[in-house]
């Protein structure tokens, strides 16, 4: 017997159509991001994946995502968990500034390092400053971060895996997590023991759902899983790919 | 210290728009209820009545004003639970009919007994038949219910009150349950002690969160509750009322 895992990441963002660096800010979808999180429980429907459990994060984009897939999915009714555990990346000082001036600013190396390095985090984001989560009441007595990088990502994370993810997936459910870019490649480092060069090169598209098959050991019998919408979901890879360029 | 409660009717959905008995068929919000949804969850913002938990149906009109209230609310982030004995009255072999040709073939003494009588159900709908939740996999393994009336909702809603509602208001956080006229009737029935008789007469209008602050012994301060916006609750309230004449 196999274990079924389902990995979404939110549609589109407010603030992703707006180029800013968002982190743990808690902006909506945008219309686009809607229709993808739609989309994305159509296409669980259509493959007969069914959640029997999702978990999200704490922000408004994943959590959103969730409802309006699962709802598309005749899903809507599943126990829900969520934690901040499973939250995007927090930005750190860039939370809430332009991409384009950032990189003007600091030059592409610099750049390039907060963006896509492992272990090189962006200075912290100053307390009480307009884009911190200090005083959120959703993180109260939380030991949440001031900045991350991706590996700070996979520290926090892995023990919300272990503790709330595999225990669903032991007791023989589907499990959907909903989430975002970075707590699901920290997800996905883990599941397919990716190296801490390789996840550079990773991505996740948005809103079409990547299904693995855990065999007894929770390793994938298909390493990298497969996507619901493999064409769409190998396009999305390409033009971030193409981005970069 | 009192404890607060909050209990949110769900707002139109297609089927009242349509005038049929909906029971435990698991339909859609209307657009305006789903506006009514949004505006109760700006009345909670603007009263600073903001949950630390909520309680929904299994049933997408209650669990969609749930989502959608607390978003507009900025509570969206909140942990949730879901029951069946939260969902709406069964309402049998009525379930998917339309109100005017089911008062035209029975008669109005029939009608108002099946509408509004404490302790007398429609006919149990046929399992297998098309409005029937008999493979719904929400309920597999539950005890769920072919027809009711208020008395069995109650019955079977105060059990979840007891082992799920009353433990979250004893750790002192504040409570919404957003659910259904009948099951939100249920609720109101026990905390009030409203007689068998007078329940008959009493409406919980869409979309208006009603709130109860509770003392220790987890009965209101104030009968009847506080609807967070009184005029258009009474309003509401008249209407229903006139209805029936």
């Amino acid at each position: 017997m196999t274990n079924t895992l389902v990995l979404l990441r939110h549609g589109e963002s407010e603030w992703n159509a707006k180029n800013l660096f968002t982190g743990w800010v808690d902006v909506a979808l945008s219309e686009k991001g809607v229709e993808e999180a739609k989309r994305g429980g159509t296409l669980l429907t259509e493959a007969g994946v069914l959640p029997d459990v999702v978990h999200t994060s704490l922000l408004r984009r994943a959590i959103t995502t969730a409802n309006l897939a699962l709802d598309a999915a005749d899903r809507h009714w599943i126990p829900v968990a969520r934690h901040w555990r499973l939250n995007e990346r927090h930005y750190g000082a860039l939370q809430g500034k332009d991409k384009k001036q950032t990189l003007a600013e600091f030059g592409e190396e610099q750049f390039m390092l907060w963006r896509r390095s492992f272990d090189i985090p962006p200075p912290a984001i100053e307390p009480g400053s307009e884009f911190s989560q200090d005083a959120d009441p959703r993180y109260a007595g939380e030991p949440t971060p001031a900045t991350e990088c991706l590996k700070d990502v996979l520290e926090r994370a892995l023990p919300y895996w272990q503790d709330a993810v595999v225990p669903d997936l032991r007791a023989g459910k589907t499990v959907l997590v909903a989430a975002h870019g970075n707590s699901l490649r920290a997800i996905i480092k883990h599941l397919d023991a990716v190296s801490d060069e390789a996840i550079a090169g990773l991505n996740v598209p948005t809103g079409i759902p990547l299904v693995y098959e855990l065999d007894d050991d929770l390793r994938p019998t298909l390493p990298g899983g497969r996507y619901l919408d493999a064409d769409a979901a190998a396009a999305a890879i390409a033009a971030v790919a193409n981005q970069g360029r």
